[in-house]
């Protein structure tokens, strides 16, 4: 099955953007895993390399689809401090 | 049924995010409807009053997502000579 992967980091905009746009994914089409890169900071290097710059932003099959605009990934580094 | 609606303007970011978003979305959760704004300049009023800021977006029962960022509602007005 297609994977879809939501990035991120936990802000308001992420907040609703993962409730509402991780329940309008179909599962019949995408296995769907989220990451908070609070939680999993060693997924950024990974979510880098797939052209996520910023979060929320969901990942279809390998492309980067930014949701509004929650914090850039500079921003996220700080806060995480990796 | 709850209903999604994809604002787009046939911006090449919009077609990309218009083929892999609409197909994501869960049919049996969300009754899907695509508006180009160059064929429906009169759905600009209404869409910006829902919030969309640039396009594509998508409205997901009534809360406007802006996905990556193909153009601006201004420029979309320039470009269909509201």
């Amino acid at each position: 099955m297609a994977k879809a992967i939501f990035y991120h980091a936990g802000c308001e905009v992420c907040l609703s953007a993962e409730q509402m746009l991780a329940e309008a994914i179909d599962p019949r089409k995408y296995e769907l895993e989220i990451v908070h890169f609070g939680n999993a900071p060693d997924r950024i290097d990974e979510a880098e390399k797939a052209g996520v710059r910023s979060v929320p932003a969901l990942l279809l099959n390998g492309t980067a689809f930014h949701i509004n605009h929650g914090a850039s990934m500079a921003e996220v580094k700080q806060v995480v401090a990796v």
